[in-house]
């Protein structure tokens, strides 16, 4: 029989389609056999647990610039963190700066993360409004694509970085001629800019009115109308971190009307809401768009059970303690929450544990959607010939989250106390065990860069 | 390297998560690895071929009493003509007498089909309404769930065998009190029956009234009664041959408050249209409900594509051509088409090749999720552990439908001269090459009756 | 100048369109002048009062027998108490005995109300099921619309009383073919039957289990299917005593595809929830359906506003406190709640003083639209040519309701102790002031049987 | 009895509510009387004919300048043309030049039409870009409003006039603040112009091009934008000119939801459609938004019976032939089509004729509703104490429209040859008869500028 060079063996396995008993091998980088009673040089025992195909965030922000603050989490920390909680593939973004090529931009953004981080990284290209208009920059978008990057961030918020509506169309219309896809922040940043000019003119500074000026309905709008637009165009569109009903409903409408739509959600919105903006640590929970209702966890949760949504991402974008709070009032806080590392035991403990979602959506929203629809062609499934990225689960594990359980390189978390149900044991990155029971046993710098690609003419479901 | 009994080797597995390139090994009736470069004892080359779970038909009348007619192909011939198409397992049903216990009933249906089928088959219970008021009947479910037929068909038609409100009703309140699936005809049966009556009285004999006295809205109509008194009952209802936009609207209604409803479509109703109830082939296609518009096509399309409708079935219940076109008026033709070969080639024809689903829908639809929903616990997968259950398909083979083509045991076919893209070229049942380039070399009675189970407490999406 | 009869001064007038100050001059029963300025031999002061059409209650049970027991008020006193709160016509039911020719149950029933009324009547003919099957019944059903009755009441709930799909299709279709209107009362009778056997099974007996046995679904259920069967009939349909949010819901999305489908609420539903079924006084609250929640009153209120529902009538069918509270279960207790009187103060209180409804979309509601939907042609309007009957209402009067101040012969009312925002000073009846400051002036058997007619192709709104 | 100035006699009164027969008494400017049997110094026979409000246009442009081009109707011709179809009341618009005050500007517009115009006029005060972030220029408002033009009109195409978001948000809450409404051309300029740019770089200069780069799409998004920034800036919004079923839906789905949204077709929507665009005479028909599909006209015809839109106006901005057949291409056509005398005939041969309206419903939208969404406090209905404004209309009089009977100013129609179902055969302005038999029987500066105010806090329905 077959010497593998690592056997997981004695485990469940879960797939976005099946639940079985198996044993994986895997040779090198890449798994190999899905069998019974395999053997290996190397055995993992996984009894007891759920095998599933390494998580993919498709939604982080390391080492990113915010105004004066950046980001604290850099590629290394922040992809450890990931490894920890199960992740083996992050998606960050480029972010070019005026009159920058993009290309050039990647490559700076590249050496920023080659050689140090912990998984595997892809990238996000941003195509921001001093770009937009300049034939030059659109004209390389075959060439970034060519490079991997195929998935092109627009926002519809942030004045300077966000699209107007012209553009919006110009640049939708570029993208929707190759192999590529457009995600989108979708608020409406000048609506948000003069609700919040009112706010501070009537002294209202306290962390709650940054959620009182940025309402639900304006979230819809800018889905509602990049959906619009892009529609125009002829393009998909992913919208990222869908926060409410109202917005929701703005996809769900299109996509029933036969238009390629999807959108993501994050923790945070299915987990926390506005009240958290309230009282003296009201600053910590600062994001955009910020934490809702109960109700619209509700319709979040039943949106990625029934299809609507398709993928939970983290957003990623940790700030410390200290520029969380000493701000003189909402509009200086740094936006971001940090959550690289427990999106996978969250998601299992409220959605899974709770009948929310069966261990197939988990799988599908967590892992194998991520890798389909961002084009991480080996990725995301347990199957021979995909890269041996898993994560070895125990849905038994018991433990409290906080900073003192956590690796992400931030002096607080927006889950501190809760109780989780479920926690990897082993997470396994291209063969390797980096993550061996809460022991990072990987090296920073073996991950690599992922040349993604989507195929040329998505067919219903983007299959590849 | 291990020897199997049997390799399936160079395909391309689909699956409804994935497309890859593996072997599938086979030891006995299961499957026990996929991998990559795996050697056997026998080997299927499978070059460019797709390796798909075998096909599963959860909606097929063999030797079917209707009136004084029978369905003219029997558990033999049906199967047969099954496996030819990628068929490995077929659900047919048990209709009791009046007085007749479920178990009994059971057991005289299984005698009919044990010993002659070519592959696996399963078997609905149906309630008529003789029993449904019956506590003694009512008493006999978790028996007959216990016996592996956790499926019960309700009618909302034909006088006689249909349920009325207060029957549903309380059938369904039993039904969701074990590990059960309801599974129910939708149309409105005396509204239907005045509106025959109606024609009949005008003189109205020919074929295209039937269409004309089954309109869309009555299917509609029954079909939102259902549901709404499965919601009463508490009960998950999956709804059968869905033909028209009317009808899904309310499936559809019913999904996004959040019910558990399923529905089904099948090859006629996506393929063919009312017109065909003219002129004096007319009374072939007279089957319940009839085909209805293009329109409607174009939303069943869409609606499996986006979800809203899971399975494609067949309905098979062939009466031969002397027996369609004999009849004094349309209410006379026995009711029902044939189909039971051509399913899968046909939906990969129209549905893959023409861009409406993916190939991962075309699997979902046709052979994994009918295995999940309907509790085939080991069927439907190409993974460890599952039954060696396979097509090898090819997407290049083109053929033209036609009788004689088919293996049906009937005399005609609504599809004669359509041109198919792909067909298999070998059937594989509990690891034995059944179907070897369009030769039948299994055995009539080597298929066996499979217990099914559902899950006592289904989640969101009925995982097991 | 020319002398009237009778002017209406110095108010200001209601309309359906328009709010203006103006005068009415009345010459014997009939309203001969709107204008300025006028003078008559007897004039009404109405300074600081609105002048509106007098309101018309199309849903009304006086004297009728339910089971054992007989509505309390007669013909006599509930047009009396009617008169007092500002109706000055209303319309009751006819029900034929099985085997009673509907004309002869049209004359039985005129003559217990002619001679006694204090007000204008007309009667809707009720199609019980059995006489549904009959075709000597169906065929007197043009006669009844000539003798002035086009309105015909169908029951989903009671059995015995309620049809089956069959029977409605039929009974429908033959109304379609007359100017004439199905009004139904939807409720799903043989599944609220079994809720309340499974219910009083489980010893569940008090008043709180009425309204859990005919829970909103079942309603909605009725209603679409109803509106399905109508649809499929070609016949316009009326519902009755629409209660709740899902029912609605299946007018409006009917309506919305074209159909003709009307609604009808009543100060109940907008104004009472399911708690006061609750504690030793829940007996009191039966009535069928029976209220609902706070977010369903909502939901009619928005109805009314937004023309989804077109009529505000009280359904009134009183029993006596003893009747309401000596029953031995819910199922015992007769249903129906009092309400002939105070129904146009009510609204004004809980709608137009809001501002959930304009003034203009009250006098719609309470009079214009019950004359136009039910074939009154001479009333509703405050114009030239039609019936003198008019309230002259004083918004500012406040008052408590209470058993004390009304005059509806029954010991108890379900508004006790509510605080009244304007009440009528006059009503005038064809020209005769039959209240005039709380006391009734008029006299019993002065009121006439009002032919009614409806047009034989209602155009779009059912203009006249 | 009272002798009245004038008395319209033996004519069928239609208001939005009734329809009756009486005289109407006029007693210098204003109705005084509306009653049987009226004895006048001068008598209008109205035999056989309606007598209705002088109907409303709210929506015209009169010698506009448009570019380099100007409206052909000037302020006499156009209120001239309007009068002889039974139009007694228009609204224009004031444009602001970049700098001008409000105030200045509403003079300078007044100076135009003072002294020169049929019959009564008001004006809606346009907001450019180039006032809209000016707090000087936002804080005219209320004087504006206090001059009688409680209106606003905000656009979101044509560059330069068009708002962007933020000034569309400030805008909405400054006028939320005051009694008055917001009036929107909704349609996204931005996109158009990059569709239009694209179009002609493509070579493609004919007209056709015009509606292919102003798609359905661009206008639901404009218009569910505008509705999406009025909901958060709590204002109330009217939609102009809605051209297709898609933006009809945003204003439904906003309804819906209890906002306050209201929108207006005109007969080119409701009778032309794109086919008009294609070939020589193509550029005739250009105007924003462009004629769109029988689809959309039949879909606008459903939204006026069922109340989703309130109002049918004309847009009227007529150019001559050729103006709008000179240009180099599409782009260069001036926009607009001349309709200002044939509304009324229209909407009764294509809407009452048809039965897709009622006559209450053609009444409600082409007179009543106007008046009061608009604030025309003494116009609209046929009652005592409002301007005696009448139309006498001739329902059987039978006309081909063309050029040859229209009093427009302007060499073309795009109604040539239709044939219509009723004329006026009187026009009465404030208590004259200023029509006669088609014959102009007024003066050129009777019409008076009429001061409109709004209730401050809008019920429901908008009552007064």
């Amino acid at each position: 029989m077959k010497e593998f060079d690592l056997v997981v063996s004695n485990g469940t396995i879960l797939t976005a389609e099946a639940v079985y008993s198996a044993d994986v091998g895997i040779s090198g980088k890449k798994i190999e056999s899905v069998a019974r009673e395999l053997r290996g040089g190397r055995e993992l025992d996984a009894t007891g647990c759920y095998v599933l195909p390494g998580a993919i965030d498709v939604h982080v922000h390391l080492q990113m610039p915010v105004g004066s603050y950046q980001s604290c989490d850099d590629f290394a920390s922040g992809t450890l963190a990931a490894a920890h909680g199960g992740t083996t593939t992050v998606i960050d973004f480029v972010v070019p700066e005026p009159g920058q090529p993009l290309v050039d931009a990647l490559a700076a953004r590249r050496a920023e993360a080659d050689g140090r981080v912990a998984i595997d990284y892809g990238l996000h290209m941003t195509i921001p409004a001093w770009h937009a208009d300049q034939a030059s920059a659109l004209a390389q978008i075959p060439k970034i694509v060519g490079a991997g990057v195929p998935t092109f961030k627009l926002y519809l918020a942030y004045e300077g970085l966000r699209l107007d509506d012209a553009q919006l169309y110009t640049v939708l219309k570029t993208i929707s001629a190759h192999p590529a896809l457009a995600i989108a922040h979708c608020e409406n940043g000048p609506v948000c800019d003069r609700m919040r000019t009112e706010a501070l003119g009537q002294g209202q500074t306290a962390p709650r009115y940054h959620a009182l000026t940025r309402p639900p309905r304006q979230e819809a709008e800018a889905t509602g109308r990049c959906l619009d637009i892009a529609a125009l165009a002829g393009a998909p569109l992913y919208v990222v971190h869908v926060s409410c009903a109202e917005a929701l409903q703005r996809i769900t409408s299109a996509r029933r009307s036969g238009q390629r739509a999807y959108g993501e959600t994050c923790p945070q919105y299915l987990t926390l809401s506005e009240g958290s903006l309230e009282g003296p640590k009201g600053g910590f929970f600062v994001c955009a768009p910020p934490p809702r209702t109960e109700a619209d966890q509700a319709a979040l949760w039943a949106a990625l059970s029934g299809g609507e949504l398709q993928i939970i991402a983290t957003d990623h974008c940790p700030f410390t303690a200290a520029e969380k709070t000493h701000a003189a009032d909402f509009t200086q806080i740094p936006g971001g929450l940090p959550g690289i590392e427990a999106r996978l035991s969250l998601v299992h403990t409220y959605g899974v544990a709770t009948g929310r979602l069966s261990l197939r959506q988990w799988v599908s929203a967590c892992c194998t959607t991520p890798a389909r629809l961002f084009g991480l062609q080996g990725k995301g499934r347990v199957a021979p010939g995909f890269d041996a990225d898993l994560v070895i689960f125990d849905p038994q594990r018991q433990l409290t989250l906080g900073t003192a359980t956590l690796h992400e390189q931030v002096d607080w978390t927006p889950y501190e106390g809760l109780a989780l149900q479920g926690w990897p044991r082993f997470t396994v990155s291209r063969g390797q065990v980096i993550v061996k029971e809460g022991q990072f046993v990987g090296g920073l710098g073996q991950g690599r860069f992922v040349q993604r690609s989507l195929s040329a003419r998505p067919t219903a479901d983007w299959t590849e």
